[in-house]
């Protein structure tokens, strides 16, 4: 018997992935000076905390969603920290989320349409895809915000 | 015989994946005014049009090493742009490029070790996600340089 395998990711690549990404927003997020993390931004846009706090809750509370089959709606009002250790633990915390939970995703389910926070009714592939995309996104803003406050960012290729 | 598939994105969806990043990085180097697309920066980084020009640089030629397996260096002195209709010219003439050889990167390759530009001994599919994580990343930094000009930029998840 042949079996076509049309696919050119695994599930733990995809993790491994996304992981590495974490550690270099992690690190972005330490650059930051602390007033400047909850106070610097450029036209108009969110500070780098703010960005931060999106990204604490998409992640963990997805996966959760996901696995509990709940479509709860999408709040950033669970976390609200009060400096750069808060959002550091709080990243910490939810990196381990993350793992607990996407370890209870079967394969078979990526491909399935799950409607996340009652508004996002896609392949749950294509939402942690999102997830990390929109990580990226903001996290290419916070390279901004450092450069002009005179700071070196972190190597965009560091992910360990 | 039972085959246990540990995948969860096809050759197809990843290609669909970056074509889509593409567009929005399109619209994004049309949302800048000709002047500020060559002259804009922020914190001494490079305008949008050499992000832009990083981007062209990467994707086709890329493929079409990894397709004809050459190592050859990363050079960006072939694409000199005059105007913003340059570049999206060359961007849309790239993308095609970066189609067609695509196509022509068969499955069981993905997860072979290519040596890129002589130097990114990666595989292929690692080196691929690369491309599409960098181009988020700079593009990020086209939407802080787009809202400092004041310009509203295009909406994230607007991929079509």
């Amino acid at each position: 018997m042949t079996t076509t395998i049309s696919a050119v990711l695994s599930k733990e690549d995809l993790l491994k992935h996304w992981l590495g990404h974490r550690n270099l927003t992690r690190r972005v997020i330490e650059a930051f000076p602390e007033k400047e993390l909850f106070e610097f931004s450029i036209g108009g846009m969110r500070t780098f905390a703010q960005l931060a706090t999106e990204l604490i809750s998409i992640g963990g509370p997805a996966l959760q969603a996901i696995v509990s089959d709940e479509e709860k709606t999408y709040s950033e009002e669970a976390f609200v920290p009060r400096s750069k250790e808060d959002i550091l633990k709080k990243w910490d915390e939810e990196t381990e989320v993350i793992k607990a939970y996407y370890a209870q995703i079967p394969e078979e389910r990526f491909g399935e349409t799950f409607n996340l926070f009652g508004e996002y009714n896609f392949p749950i592939v294509d939402n942690i895809f999102y997830f990390i995309d929109n990580e990226i996104h903001h996290r290419g803003q916070g390279y901004v915000y450092l450069r002009a406050l005179g700071i070196e960012p972190p190597f965009f290729w560091e992910r360990g």
